[in-house]
């Protein structure tokens, strides 16, 4: 298969495409005001939040992806919606999940559902059915092991889709219990090795990596290089760069030689970097996300 | 506070009613004939299971469980709907979620809400946001600690909800991760330690017990015990009887000697009990459900 979503971003990167990914976590208080004007919701509160109409929240984010997607499409390799800021409208809101997925797949651009899902398999193979067809790839939770993941591993290996599994978030008590000493491991490292046991049971793609990515924040650059090296056939889906603390130029050890291996997400840095009475968002976006582009191809390129 | 979902279930069970918890995890297949009949699921594919017309597999399901919950409200002490199962049907079954939710709510049934979601700060504010006014109380992933589950806490303080962190699950594969030795103690018993303390900071309830629970499965009978003791304060949500396994007759050391302290779930063996043909589904749903009380009341006070 040539157009699974690995394949896809490889091939993408070796035309020249920077590893950027731009997270889509939709809050009604930082669209521009064109967008967000009359929305009600801090005067009606929940009821109105929830509203399905044309004119409700959770229309007018999908108003605004819509817009702003030919420049995501242009420069930016995926995007990533947050699943959860959806959700925070009810259906309507995962009305526009799916309908911000499916504008990103219009204009050829893969989407990554931010989803962290995690059950029991027979659990896991609904969540799977539910979303493996909105989303190019999905983020998922380890806690519950193999059967959690194996739902997900037969829409890679059949359909082609991708799945990355939280190793090492970006989040201050990431270091809980993913930094548990586990015989002499620790607990994201020994979830790494199973990220590699999927990976192998999912196939290996003609650029050598598998459909089973993992998700490392880039707020804690030592710990990458030790886990590159631990999933060499894993993609790398690095969130935490910008409002969380994490910086670019620390990520080159998740990049292989040919620029391969890592995708970087940022959110609120592109998404959000202008004052919603802006009327020249878009330029502000695009120019956000082309510096972030400019930097990460530096970083890719340094091996 | 008195409406509080811990308090709630307390003063239930004192009452007289069994920890039964009903899990409702819709599937078009097993309703009964005169609910699925004519939905076009399996012949017209995706596009019609997520048709959101009252015509809809969605709308259908939600006239099903609106029908089955009166002999639920009369019998159980809480249902436990499963979302995965309702985003099979996208938005439609993301509001059929809600509406399940909501019907039962009106019989005076607390939710829980079988959501297991798990993420940094920021988004696990979205996702309380989202899910602690649908429902009573939520399930939750530990892996990302205290950032993901603090946001749930300050909804546990404020508005009177509950949590159920996942500690040990009732899936095969839970050993993988779960039962990893952690300088002399399973992970699984390093997150109980986590639900005590997050248990602390929410507050305790005049019957004894905090709004953060603990998920354990039924099928890993041996460890039961031992959690139950490590958390003297959590409410354990017991999944894993019946279809996966688990036998109620072992679950004795999860209640207090006022039969508080465990509520023990049951989703297939009720809610799936009879063959969709079955005119009579509704009393074989109330038959297999006080079976499952009068089973769960005499362990609960065997104590």
């Amino acid at each position: 298969m040539h157009d699974t979503f690995t394949h896809r971003i490889s091939t993408r990167l070796l035309a020249g495409r920077a590893p950027a990914v731009v997270g889509l976590d939709p809050r009604l208080d930082a669209l521009p005001v064109a967008y967000s004007e009359g929305a009600a919701e801090s005067d009606t509160g929940a009821c109105s939040l929830h509203d399905d109409s044309a004119d409700g929240p959770a229309q007018r984010i999908v108003a605004f992806y819509r817009d702003a997607m030919p420049v995501l499409a242009e420069h930016a390799v995926a995007v990533k919606p947050n699943i959860a800021f959806f959700e925070v409208f009810g259906a309507a809101g995962y009305r526009a999940y799916e309908e911000t997925c499916a504008v990103a797949r219009a204009h050829d651009l893969p989407v990554i559902g931010d989803i962290k899902r995690g059950d029991i398999g027979s659990t896991a193979a609904a969540y799977a059915e539910a979303h493996c067809g909105i989303a190019d790839a999905v983020t998922l939770h380890p806690y519950l092991g193999s059967d959690s993941i194996e739902p997900f591993l037969a829409y890679c290996r059949n359909q082609g889709t991708g799945a990355f599994v939280l190793v090492r978030t970006s989040n201050p008590s990431a270091t809980e219990f993913q930094e548990l000493d586990v015989g002499g491991a620790t607990l994201s490292s020994r979830v790494a090795d199973a990220v590699t046991r999927w990976g192998e049971a999912a196939g290996v793609d003609e650029f050598g990596y598998s459909p089973v990515g993992a998700v490392v924040g880039a707020t804690y650059p030592a710990e990458l290089a030790a886990l590159r090296d631990r999933m060499p056939r894993a993609w790398l889906l690095i969130p935490g760069v910008g409002a969380q603390g994490g910086a670019v130029e620390d990520l080159g050890p998740a990049f292989d030689e040919r620029g391969l291996g890592a995708l970087v997400n940022q959110s609120r840095g592109v998404m959000q970097c202008f004052d919603p009475d802006d009327e020249d968002w878009k330029a502000q976006i695009e120019r956000a996300l082309v510096e972030f582009c400019e930097s990460l191809r530096e970083v890719a390129s340094s091996r």
